[in-house]
């Protein structure tokens, strides 16, 4: 070990306690801190940069798809939350309170935002009056508040980074549309920037956003078989337009009721990563989302000409757009190779005195540790495939994980038996459609309605709890 | 005027009302709206694009800087915000505080941060051992809240965005280096992105950041002869440090105390944006930060060819990167050229069937209304041209405006008679360094110190006030 060399600490085994592993991650990985405001965190330059490279993917796709960002308040006046039934139920109990401005009592308090149809409707009011207004499709990256009484990083904190898109339409059949976009841009994204599969599907009445007619959901499976919501698109129907007044003049002179959607996702979507990707050496990041996707780790540095050829790998990558960083430093090589594993960088590249010798470099998957030899000729071509190659080998991995941890029961004993000989995952069962099944199930089995998927599998024709004529097959988990 | 078409009613000129002229500005150009919120506002689209290319700039200006960006909680404990007696005074009075989380009331209030530098450092103190450590050179785009009394669209909001970057080093030398260097890039930005001439320069004792052992700022003189604070710079010595006890380990073994830094700008620069180069026909956008660069009007849009040559024009802009819009509705041009006056569209490009005859189009630059002939021919580098010539020419005219409304002063008498005579404007006068004097040229004359430039000019050899020697050159003005 080199002078001054800090030993890389290693963490706890996943399966020895799979909720300190993830902490372990959170905090050897440098993705966040822990501060003296309770619940809430400092989310380090490494973990920062993954969500700036979650914004930036989904950010483009949300403007190619005709949003724009725009920013609201961060405080509601209580009289406004108030303003729509269900959506007040929902969210008071859970928000932070501002009572004084300086040292002035405020008239009425505020609450901080815990979301924003409140005041993205208040402001339509203002803004729309005639169809040529509609529609508008609006997002912004701010965060927002809930009061939770248990937290962990990333996955349920007091304050959280997300993204909401509020959008407002003439008719319900476009609001419908959007809801269903919104939610196929999610899946996409976590399929084809995050390597993780996930199952689309509408949540259940009980399991509904506060306010809407219907919400839809992604879900994925972690590495421990729970289940995690990465994202959600609801359907608002008029239920808001009507509560908050906004209206509109159709082609005819006649005023309409407009209809409404939001969506959501936040940065529990880097908890997601960690759980589906993670291993007990630490994160093991997707290519799209890495800060650092390459890293070059020369061997005998101090040899003549290593260093010089690391240098220029590392121009030939960054020319090529690649994220690439060259670690120099005087720690070891061995040191290196861990340090880089848990903070996660989907490949490295070794290069020593003897493979410049044979004009090539070696190259680590992160994510199953294969090595190969890639030749020094075409390297930005070959690194780039071999970063496809690690997508498609993580999201693979992620799904034959996902897969053999998904059960089809047709009877509420097969679910236990499934899950107490099996683990924890995802059951498919049908459902008649009763909140009283739905309760039952949750009660005997512990997994709860997770969503109705879009792409309907017949398990069987009878509900899995009372046996009466199915009406959806639901898929069951516990949930994150 | 075409069927449908709303009328772009103008807006109060800027010699009759400049606050009111300010504020439709705003509203017409369809920057912001207000809300129930007191004192915040919902930036809307367009300004919120402005924001997001006044951060694209300097985010990549910080980043090449070795800056990294992160995100720390949006409260502070009331505890924590204590533990510095200049910067806790500056703040209490006027910050928001949160009492409640959903029913209970909290055990300590928490603020929402008005700016983090406490934050900051406990962070510092928890993550900072050694020299290793050091220097972190940290930032974060985030909104922040003061509880105004009045407030102004963007210049003075009670929640308003910015950017703080909070950085910590070895030395204090480093430290004053950093502090420079930000002042240094936040100038570069407003000349070359902003076409806004500034001057750099050191606040005074009276007027520096609560903390602070010295502040740095720029200034810049709007078209009203009103100071605007743009941006500022902060060096902490090692103050912060000893009260949140930040220490680290040297080379020797020996325990250090590190010196930091902070710098912001905010919002605020799309206000400084609007009274640098707006006019009576409404915006004027520099094309560095303008969401639409270029928009293409075609002119008897129903002939032939017209619609079909306007829209290769614009695949052509775009291809080339500009930042283009083809306006092919239904209203006349000359309502879409009162609509992209308002909205500050650097350059608007009229094509009718005349100008395709001749293989040319028409080009009108937004700040002087001048109208050139361009070839269709390599039409993309022409108006790269085009908008390079106009930002110079903005630069140049509130350069202009600037150096006509800057009075170089020996006297009281001359200060109180260029105000009066020639309207309100940057004084140049000798100061003694006496906070006396300062407060006196204030109370008699209306304008207060901004700023000690950098670049010293000799105006006299005497304080303007008291006639004792002169130890600095100020920069006197009234300050919004």
């Amino acid at each position: 070990m080199a002078k001054n060399e800090k030993l890389v600490s290693s963490i706890t085994s996943m399966d020895t306690d799979f909720a300190q592993w993830y902490t372990d991650i959170c905090k050897k990985a440098e993705l966040i801190e822990y501060t003296s405001v309770k619940g809430c965190m400092v989310i380090r330059p490494y973990g920062y940069a993954i969500w700036e490279n979650i914004q930036h993917i989904l950010d483009t796709m949300f403007k190619e798809t005709g949003h724009e960002n725009v920013c609201l308040p961060m405080f509601i006046p209580e009289s406004l939350l108030n303003k729509e039934k269900d959506h007040v139920e929902g969210f008071a109990p859970e928000v932070a309170w501002v009572t004084y401005g300086g040292k002035e009592k405020l008239e009425e308090r505020l609450c901080v935002r815990p979301t924003s149809e409140t005041l993205f409707c208040e402001h339509y009011a203002n803004i729309i009056h005639s169809y040529r207004d509609l529609p508008k499709l609006y997002n912004q990256w701010v965060s927002v508040v809930r009061w939770e009484k248990t937290t962990r990083p990333f996955l349920r904190s007091r304050e959280f980074l997300w993204q909401e898109g509020h959008t407002i339409h003439a008719t319900a059949e476009e609001a419908i549309i959007e809801t269903e976009q919104m939610l196929n841009i999610y899946a996409d994204f976590c399929e084809k920037a995050l390597a993780m599969p996930v199952i689309k599907g509408k949540k259940t009445e009980s399991d509904k956003f506060a306010g809407a007619v219907s919400t839809y959901a992604i879900e994925a499976l972690m590495h421990d078989g729970k289940a995690l919501q990465a994202g959600t698109s609801h359907y608002f129907g008029d239920g808001f337009a009507k509560a908050f007044d906004i209206t509109y003049t159709d082609k005819n002179n006649t005023i309409q009721i407009p209809h409404q959607t939001s969506w959501g996702v936040t940065t529990r979507l880097i908890g997601a990563i960690i759980m589906t990707h993670g291993d007990d050496n630490g994160l093991v990041l997707p290519p799209a989302v890495a800060p650092i996707q390459v890293v070059i780790v020369p061997v005998a540095q101090h040899k003549e000409g290593v260093l010089e050829k690391a240098n220029e790998i590392y121009n030939t990558l960054k020319a090529a757009g690649i994220r690439v960083k060259l670690d120099d430093s005087d720690n070891s090589p061995g040191w290196k190779y861990s340090e880089y594993e848990m903070r996660g960088v989907p490949v490295r590249l070794e290069i020593g005195p003897r493979d410049i010798e044979e004009n090539h470099c070696v190259a680590v998957s992160r994510h199953n540790r294969e090595k190969v030899f890639l030749s020094l000729d075409n390297l930005a071509e070959s690194v780039k495939e071999r970063l496809q190659a690690v997508h498609d080998g993580m999201y693979a991995k992620a799904l034959a994980n996902r897969e053999e941890k998904t059960y089809s029961c047709t009877s509420m004993e097969e679910i236990k038996e499934m899950l107490a000989t099996k683990g924890d995952g995802f059951v498919k069962a049908m459902w008649c459609g009763d909140e009283e099944c739905e309760d039952k199930v949750k009660a005997e089995t512990g997994v709860g309605s997770r969503c109705i998927p879009l792409e309907h599998e017949d398990i069987s024709d009878k509900c899995v709890c009372c046996g009466k004529p199915a009406k959806h097959m639901v898929v069951w988990g516990k949930a994150y």
